[in-house]
């Protein structure tokens, strides 16, 4: 396959209230050691890549460094086009792989040596210091690319490596075990509807909480076994420990809102666990309780962050077995400001993913 | 043993700001069934009981009930002088006996079944919902009441039964591994002192801060391998981290204020866990940093509440063995609002234990 | 309810060869303190009863005391007619119970403290030392009594007191994750049938092996991905790679048979867990491979043995749940030998369950 | 540093019961990519070697390779004399290097992903397909060779390759707790006595077995808190339930004989886990006692083989903190055939350790 030597990719440009995204012609990657060259055919769109694009996160440090040459995005799924020659054999031309938020690794540290590679002293980090994948070729880490099984197709596996990799690593941090009880607030959303379908996979049993009887409908019929719609629901927690006795082992919360965190500790018994993932950008909002409640109930308050490349391959068995299936609205480039704008009125339903380079 | 109609308890007056403690006449309890009755000898003072007496927790509804008589203590060690019908041979006269926070549960409900009895939904508390320890004679579960191996002395059980317990439990919750790194803040106090010990016994590494030269000397000698002086260090986690390279794996919060709660996080490297033990009255203050924190770091905050009746066997065997030697103010009824007030200013020394009846 | 002096029960008459089941009148056990008396509806058939009641056990002490006064059944399911005094209130008459092997415990030593209550020092096991629940009526403890939830049926209930809870914990003690692989050789028994459902609730994937067709169309249709039919494949630790790559991750052997241990390992990946349920007589037949094997393939044996009374009600949700049905094959008194015969011979389909006074 | 040509080496000559073992003038390796060269100052000397020069695997298909070129050695520890271009940085020539028995991993395969990197399905192994450590300079992985930190001598650092690294994990596969009783028999041998000192550095109490007042004393000052002279000692696990009451929770057997398994489950208690590390070359030898025994007391008999990257720093760090101390006998290429003798006899105190070159 001939590689061009230039593509469309999604570039921000601006800063602050000016920024924005636009499709600009820039220079294909050129692979350097150990890398391989992925042709991405698709990239989910995560919160995390509207606030690069729109520069939501510029007051705590989290932004674009020039190396990133304002390229977003970390769910690509893609083929091979070339393979450095030392890493030859490792991957082919040909094979499938995806692209995450953590691009490269170094192996060698106490992080990567124990599986939290995401702390790596050295990582890489799609969007923040590397381009991410909302361009057409993508140069990454041989030994931290992803393979993407028989079974999951391109537009699937990108919103999995993040959004499904996300939603399984912090079902799995709840520490809830099968037949036990999981509460999913915002279960009808991007990283909901993932959740409800991993937690069912675990074996867990699930309470969604959304509004609207559209997101009723697509929750018990991911999986979920009941329903509290909060547009209509006056005392949730009472609601859940009807359905509980003594309240859920688990929830998640994935909004980045103070309500979502407030609240999220009433719908817990003793000892339960609650799992932090979204990020409110408002610093004065915490993620527990005070410790009266933290100490006298026994909670546990986590934090989920991605997962390591072995999460990764797990997330995606349960998509290629077909027990989680991604709902996605599927966009191109010239999409992405509506997306990002549907993200923002929570009018989006699943998960975004744009179609690269059409 | 001739048992008496009337004992000496120290037993709360008043309400609010008026509240204070008292040693007053009241009748010795008789045992029903499935009870011991147990001469208490000495009895630990914990910050609890201080907040008992002294009628601090109104505001949040911790509140003694009628039903405990204005008697607190929840860390009695002393000797079991009758036995109901229904439980001889489970306790015979002359066993040695030590009697909890947590009085008696129904263990029959889920929590009890599960070795999380201290939510048993039955569940009787000392101070709270049944007269503590905090007279010479005490009429409880003998299901429930724990054994003092030979090596412990009563004035050392007590405190074992709340503070020492606690401190185990904490250092276990953090899920430090032996050779990893655990801050303790306020190492050198009531709690903190068995922290030390605990946490050193256990295999961890600790880092012990406290204030001046003598709280240094001690924790030193008790096994801490770091000591930082909060009153001569600038920069805390920055001391910690030339230490551990990337922060501690653990730390507990024994401190109940903002100040401990908001620096305890920064001592952490990714992944870490923060315990929660202090209980602060301003219910305003929160347990965990923002989200962002907890999500990038992926930091676990947990309570711990006591210990199960297994935990606390474990706990004393600890000191039995010689490992942890608690460190402790002896007195009298007569010097229990002296030594609330030396807790207050933070000048007890070790943990305070009142011999019973002298 | 009035309850009869005289009830009929299964008893054991003689030794070694010439022992026999027979239907005897003997008189209906008195409650003492503590305990309770529960009406037996169904009892579930063990292959231990078929032990005891042929006396197959004598070799290695396995033996019926006189206490059990020669009746066995340890997987019973009634209604409380009748509490004694110190436990009203604890159960109420017309409450669902159930009656398993462990009838009675301290709840006061190290075991019982710490969940283990199997291994308790004074634990007494129906059957062995107690009467078992083939008889109208059986007295046992109140505190370890099980309860019935809504949606499970007696006769359903009956088997999961022992089978279910036994193929539950198995699954547990396997470590297999959600997602990983299972081998349930024997996947159509009594046991093996039960443990496709609950692995299945516990995500795991399960490759089932029996031999026929009706077994393969039961073990699909209860959950398994796989079928393997030993009477038609020659080599199977290479099948069950071909289905996954490495060998599977567990392996239950129910099978008390030499060839079922030996075989067993081979089935397993590096790191993977064999669990042992199955008891041979022959006490020649060892339950692991050479330390080469264990060693370098760094293996895992491990022993299952009933499961605690929270264990239990777990076993029993799945089946409220609808998740495990349990395949039952019903008779009454006068089909105990029969079963027996057809356990014997591997006819009995499911778990024979007997309508105890009929 | 000038790097020969020409170095000294180990060969192993011969086979079967002609083989031996002769120093012999070979090349020095030439590095690859990927690769460092470390000149090797000690080596420890493990069982593994001796069955290697003495070809005492060979009928169970456990031999050296045409591509090991007879140079055995697995516990390396010298200096980096030179780095390949692409791992320049990684490594610095000067630094301190350690080389293990898995000597070169894939990184890439499921196992290396899930730290199990021991089962890597392309790793390379010290002595059985790639040169070992008895010889000069040793060409190896820069991912994986192993950091030895300050405070570890060569001749110390060589031994915790394998030896200390096995103990280590053994301790840790034995799942027992802080305060919990671990037995070691042959606690003064070459893996005993590094067992006896992490155990005790890991919190176990330990209950050291081997023969002798020497063994005796070298055990007690290592930390054993009983010691069991197997030689006067008539009945082992009657004495241990005197220490224990009702068994160790662990036991680790190091020997490679049909005794140390066959009496290793009578030293546990209910729960207890078994850790296999000794390999007899007798096949018909199992890990296990009969499943009458395995199930009934539910216990755990679990194989250890080397550990992870991660694993290795951490017994590295004991030792650099003074908690672990290896006993060596230093010798010479010379001296590896008395050595050996030595420790077929039981002569050997404490671990061999060759100085390379000398």
């Amino acid at each position: 396959m001939a590689i061009p030597e230039i593509q469309k990719a999604a570039v921000k440009t601006g800063k602050g209230p000016e920024s924005k995204v636009e499709v600009k012609e820039i220079p294909v990657p050129k692979i350097g050691p150990g890398q391989i060259l992925v042709k991405v055919n698709y990239s989910g769109l995560c919160g995390t890549d509207k606030s690069f694009y729109r520069d939501e996160w510029a007051a705590w440090g989290g932004v674009m460094r020039e190396s990133a040459f304002g390229v977003a995005g970390h769910e690509g799924a893609g083929v091979v086009v070339a393979v450095a020659d030392d890493v030859k054999g490792l991957w082919n031309v040909g094979d499938r792989a995806g692209v995450k938020f953590l691009a490269s690794i170094c192996r060698n540290c106490e992080f990567c040596q124990s599986g939290d590679e995401i702390f790596c002293v050295k990582g890489k980090k799609s969007s923040l210091t590397e381009p991410g994948t909302f361009q057409e070729y993508v140069a990454t880490d041989a030994y931290y690319a992803s393979r993407i099984p028989d079974g999951v197709k391109d537009e699937e596996a990108g919103p999995v490596m993040c959004g499904g990799l996300t939603a399984y690593m912090a079902c799995r941090r709840s520490n809830v075990r099968p037949g036990q009880w999981l509460v999913l607030p915002g279960a009808g959303g991007g990283l909901g509807h993932f959740g409800v379908q991993y937690a069912k996979a675990l074996g867990m049993r699930v309470i969604a909480i959304d509004g609207g009887d559209a997101k009723k409908e697509l929750c018990l019929k991911l999986g979920a076994e009941h329903f509290i719609d909060f547009t209509t629901t006056h005392d949730i927690p009472t609601e859940i420990k009807k359905i509980t006795t003594y309240g859920a082992h688990g929830v998640v919360v994935t909004a980045a809102s103070k309500a979502g965190y407030e609240t999220a500790p009433n719908f817990l018994r003793q000892g339960g666990t609650m799992v932090c993932v979204g990020i409110p950008n408002d610093l004065t909002i915490r993620s527990a309780p005070p410790p009266l409640v933290v100490v006298t109930r026994k909670l546990n308050i986590v934090g989920t962050y991605v997962g390591n490349n072995s999460d990764v391959q797990e997330a995606l068995d349960f998509v290629a077995r077909g027990l989680v299936k991604p709902l996605l609205t599927v966009g191109e480039f010239k999409d992405l400001d509506r997306f990002m704008d549907d993200m923002e009125t929570g009018k989006m339903i699943g998960r975004a993913v744009i179609k690269i380079g059409a």
